[in-house]
């Protein structure tokens, strides 16, 4: 054993206490149950993959900040002094360590449809809520460790799956009381808008400089555009593009003339008609708005981009994803075509504390506690508590005869609506005297009444 | 990106597939309600802990199966020559990695208590249910990543959290549809029989060897026990004392005149018997059985140990745990006293399999599945999958327009029970046909009619 010390948890990670925790569940849960109410089935993967699966797939910043778990045994064994000469942290790390903890629940699904391929029925509707770790610097609402809830349909091009996680997202917010604006762009606009400008090798550097839009403005923009190499003439031609405002069906109607030479900018337009479309015939509760600079990244995204954001918290996304056609490419499984969003629980945790929108969880903690009078009136509570499980009626009797005060403050502080007194009196009259915490009425009940007063 | 590559998950590590999953969150369902039920709050605690909280809690082999996490950024300037030359990978791990995977759930917690004390309402009554990871040898029923169920009250002494922990496994296997028994020990008596046979100093020796009973049988533990030291004599009068068997309370009545003069094994026979006889005025389903021969390992425990076994299957212990006086003192907090059991979910899955006890997890999948028949009727199908989901009713819509047959598969392979066709002769109709996809019969149904039909 070793010396006592002051104990501490890792730089960016938390624990949650039981408060917290109640509302994190209430969540997940509201996630979980509309997620499965539109045919989405669980699944998990391991915390830790193989580091073969993980490394390039997230750009040189997202490998250097894997995980990276030592191998067991003598791992020393496998490095020598020409490792400590060259000073390549990177390379020697791969010697050492074959293991990395999950980056995402991207890549690991897309590891797990290739692997288990002939098990799966397609289209393969799956979701996943699971930590993932990265050793990015923490910063308020920045952890290195946190959840990701994400659903996805793959196996299938259907443009109804989009429509589909639309009315997830709709449902969901709307279960938890947040109201949110979905952001929608299709990565063929985003190609059709490189074409028109005459930069169609420049793609990435145009969406990742229009992606900051929100952040940076309009004219920061312009000069990163300019710095990536994009003349005055294409910037002058993206300008009406870019700060196209309006109505959706405006700024398709104006995206349709830009694109009317363009191919594949009419592509995407029309994808985006066909969901909005299908929307249109449903009760959305969420604004839906064409945000035609909605980028999120890209790299993978070939169809539908979609961002979501809480009108009432800025926060930034609390939700995103989109449509990705080669996902499974990368582990040898090409031409499967997926769609998906991930759930931010952490943002959704804040702005739900933020609009005090978390309902009132008394569910979570007992309904009554019995007090502690000593050995033979907890024999006697023993009994009762015994019936009230029966009942599947949550209760606890306080484990110590110690001073009633103390049993009291324990009730409160836990929110236990009803205290239950056994005294002597109680035992020879078999009417018990229940405590309501809230209001400090007390009643001498027999225990039918007591059960019809917890049962309501 | 790197090249396609045949995709696997680390040795001892696993994939869930949905069916499994619902499987698995029916025993963490069960469990959760159960601790719920008796006043236990949830927490969790991060997957990677300071190496400095976890080493030299688990003795040597446990610090060797820690998973430990290399250090971000320029780990090798941490190492020389030196290290190299010396091959001491322990102790040069420690030099490049300061944090570790969860090894369990109990050093993780005695650290939270410690670290949140002045939050914590006491006693504290926890549960909590992650995975922790060991790097041991993979086998059949062991894995490198395995999730553990512990509830735990501590900051209390009384007995009644032994009997409150020994009802809450009854009532958690009798959910479950497991017969148990459940066998106890105290720690106590251990030590009293260590006292009584002289040789109180080696009481590790002692209770390790007869800890093997089961195993190794009763030959092979005198043989240790000599090789161990314990004089002829002193395994005479052990004999008597590990081989008795019949009734708890003729077992109870024999350690007590053995102990006759022993203080700290008649307090463990005390102990026993009060939590026994507050056990005989309940109802119990669980077979319990005092086991004078239980240790568990021992190291921590000092009163209490308890062990559950399956009564009809041989898996060896899928529940367990005891009372400890000093789990907190290693982070300089002692003398809190606590108890808890640990349930092995992935041992108890391996039970439900074996004695067929799952019940038909038919809820976790849609109830019913639209057929695609084209554009026109999908458009229809939206409106009434939006009047289900509104309902509660859990249905999809296949996404795809393709082959019936194909789509019949995907319902039948996901076990959907009903399966809805909307051709064009039934948007004339308004009558829709529904097949039951276990019997195969068709009805020409109102939607009205439909929901009830899934209502049942």
């Amino acid at each position: 054993m070793q010396m006592a010390q002051k104990p501490s948890i890792p730089k960016g990670t938390r624990d949650f206490s039981p408060v917290e925790m109640v509302k994190r569940n209430y969540i997940f849960d509201t996630i979980k149950t509309v997620f499965q109410k539109y045919g989405y089935l669980p699944i998990e993967t391991p915390a830790m993959e193989n580091l073969s699966t993980l490394l390039g797939k997230y750009g040189e910043e997202g490998d250097r900040l894997l995980f990276k778990v030592l191998n067991s045994g003598d791992f020393l064994r496998k490095i020598d002094n020409s490792d400590l000469e060259e000073g390549n942290a990177a390379r020697t790390a791969t010697k050492i360590s074959e293991k990395g903890l999950r980056y995402d629940l991207t890549v690991p699904f897309a590891r797990f449809v290739v692997q288990h391929r002939n098990e799966i029925t397609f289209p393969f509707k799956r979701y996943q809520i699971q930590p993932v770790w990265r050793a990015d610097r923490p910063q308020r609402g920045r952890y290195r460790e946190f959840y990701q809830c994400d659903i996805d349909v793959i196996g299938s091009n259907s443009l109804l799956n989009e429509t589909e996680l639309i009315r997830v997202i709709d449902e969901v917010f709307s279960k938890l009381g947040v109201n949110i604006t979905i952001k929608l762009n299709n990565r063929k606009i985003l190609s059709g808008i490189a074409t028109e400008i005459n930069a169609p090798d420049k793609l990435t550097d145009i969406t990742t400089a229009i992606d900051k839009l929100d952040k940076i403005g309009i004219d920061k923009v312009y000069e990163e555009l300019q710095s990536k190499g994009i003349d005055e003439n294409s910037i002058n031609t993206l300008k009406p593009i870019i700060s196209l405002e309006g109505s959706n069906s405006n700024k398709l109607k104006t995206l349709r003339s830009i694109f009317s030479e363009n191919e594949e900018g009419t592509k995407g337009v029309e994808e985006m008609e066909t969901v909005l479309n299908m929307l249109d015939r449903l009760e959305i509760k969420a604004n839906i708005e064409i945000d035609q600079a909605l980028a999120r990244g890209l790299n993978y995204y070939t169809g539908a981009i979609i961002e979501v954001k809480a009108d009432d918290v800025n926060i930034g996304s609390i939700c995103g994803g989109g449509r990705y056609d080669n996902l499974t490419g990368i582990f040898g499984m090409p031409d499967i075509s997926g769609v998906g969003v991930s759930f931010g629980a952490d943002r959704i945790y804040d702005v739900l504390e933020e609009t005090d929108a978390f309902p009132n969880q008394v569910e979570s903690t007992s309904k009554l506690m019995i007090c502690n009078f000593g050995e033979k009136e907890a024999m006697l509570a023993l009994k009762i508590l015994e019936e009230l499980h029966r009942l599947d009626i949550k209760a606890e009797l306080y484990p110590d005869t110690v001073k009633i005060q103390k049993q009291m403050k324990y009730a409160d502080q836990k929110s236990i609506p009803y205290v239950l007194l056994i005294g002597e009196e109680e035992i020879k009259s078999g009417d018990y005297t229940l405590k309501n915490m809230e209001t400090g009425a007390q009643h001498k009940l027999k225990l039918s009444q007591i059960v019809n007063v917890l049962k309501e």
